[in-house]
């Protein structure tokens, strides 16, 4: 199974100040390749809480997102954190450089050069990603990390599909709760999420089910269906 | 200090499926009383994945605040696994059991008395919120957490305010840099964030400086603010 975590890094979004719009982009990406996202955390511009959530993710990750904390400002200390939490100095990558002097020509300055630190040996991709053994890290602004995330995407070892069919059931899910329990327990391989919606006029339940296994997902499917029609 | 932590318990976010529209709300609740929201973490309906995020964050914040899996479904499993992580039985709540008999009459059901389930010795609170320990389980529908969220927070600890100025600036961040660095190296109880906007005809950093300390954010604002008028 190939996995992955997010971490999304910024007091604005701890603050209330920000809604994040990365972590359900990037969630979706990733579906769409097969690999299963486990865990995102958001925590703060803080080296310690960076640290702490890239060494306890990309331990147990095919593959680590970071959004956030990567300009030339003294809060922008992602690059910088992820170095430490893999023991590695931070150094000037050399074509990361090149590229920004060509960018900004006479523009260049201290603050601009600065984005050219990242760990030592980490590995530049196109728009200006840098990988550090399995963290990849992204820019915080949704447009920029878009165009980031969407370069990434196709070099992944991406997994076995992931199915999914979607039910709309207009019965309440308190109504379908006793049959989805026996449904699910003895469909191992599938599962299955209940999502009750409350729209004016339109009160029901969304079932969803989620296998790699096509099969069985449509026998589950079959069973599901046969269920809300016994109680519409 | 009084700290928080949010854990977001849901397979629909982590598919991609759901844009969490909770962690922003709570976070802008939290800040208004002073409460310093630390971490948040979006989980699986998995009993392993919560009770790992739930004995982590109530060990090191006051409050944890989790939103998502309290139906009545098999896939509602936070009751349970937040049992679970304080080692914990789950029992019927007799008032809880009481209250939704005397709300839905003669349609309870099996699937609706087990919305009384809870921790042994769980407190509840208005809007059928369980608290067990220092950690409040909330619904995942956003209607439903905010209505509870907003009569827990009445009852919470609350911190020392944390005030915050905002300063638009018509500069892009890397002419910012370094001058902001100098700010905040001599600043050592006020936070300085630097956030860049891109918006058509209109490019800039946004600086926010946060403190609980009145008169040395009035300082740093007016040295970002001449900073600013330095460079415009």
């Amino acid at each position: 199974m190939i996995t992955a975590a997010v971490i999304v890094i910024g007091d604005e979004i701890l603050s209330g100040r920000t809604q994040d719009a990365n972590l359900n982009y990037i969630a979706a990406g990733l579906r769409s390749c097969g690999i299963d996202l486990q865990e995102c955390r958001v925590v703060s511009d803080k080296e310690d809480a960076i640290i702490e959530a890239v060494q306890a993710l990309s331990k147990r990750n095919t593959y680590v997102f970071t959004t956030g904390g990567i300009g030339s400002t003294h809060d922008d200390i992602t690059s910088a954190s992820v170095a430490k939490a893999f023991n590695k100095d931070i150094v000037v990558h050399a074509d990361a450089l090149k590229l920004l002097e060509s960018y900004y020509g006479d523009n260049i300055n201290n603050a601009r050069r600065r984005m050219a630190l990242a760990a030592d040996g980490a590995i530049l991709h196109e728009r200006m990603v840098f990988q550090i053994e399995n963290v990849f890290i992204m820019a915080g602004i949704p447009r920029v990390m878009r165009e980031m995330f969407d370069s990434l995407l196709p070099k992944l070892q991406h997994g076995e599909p992931i199915l999914s069919v979607s039910l709309k059931a207009h019965v309440l899910e308190n109504d379908l709760a006793d049959e989805l329990f026996e449904i699910q327990k003895n469909a191992s391989d599938v599962v299955i999420g209940s999502y009750p919606f409350y729209e004016e006029n339109d009160k029901g339940t969304c079932l969803v089910a989620t296998s790699r296994n096509a099969i069985r997902l449509a026998e589950v499917e079959k069973q599901l269906q046969a269920l809300i029609d016994s109680k519409s």
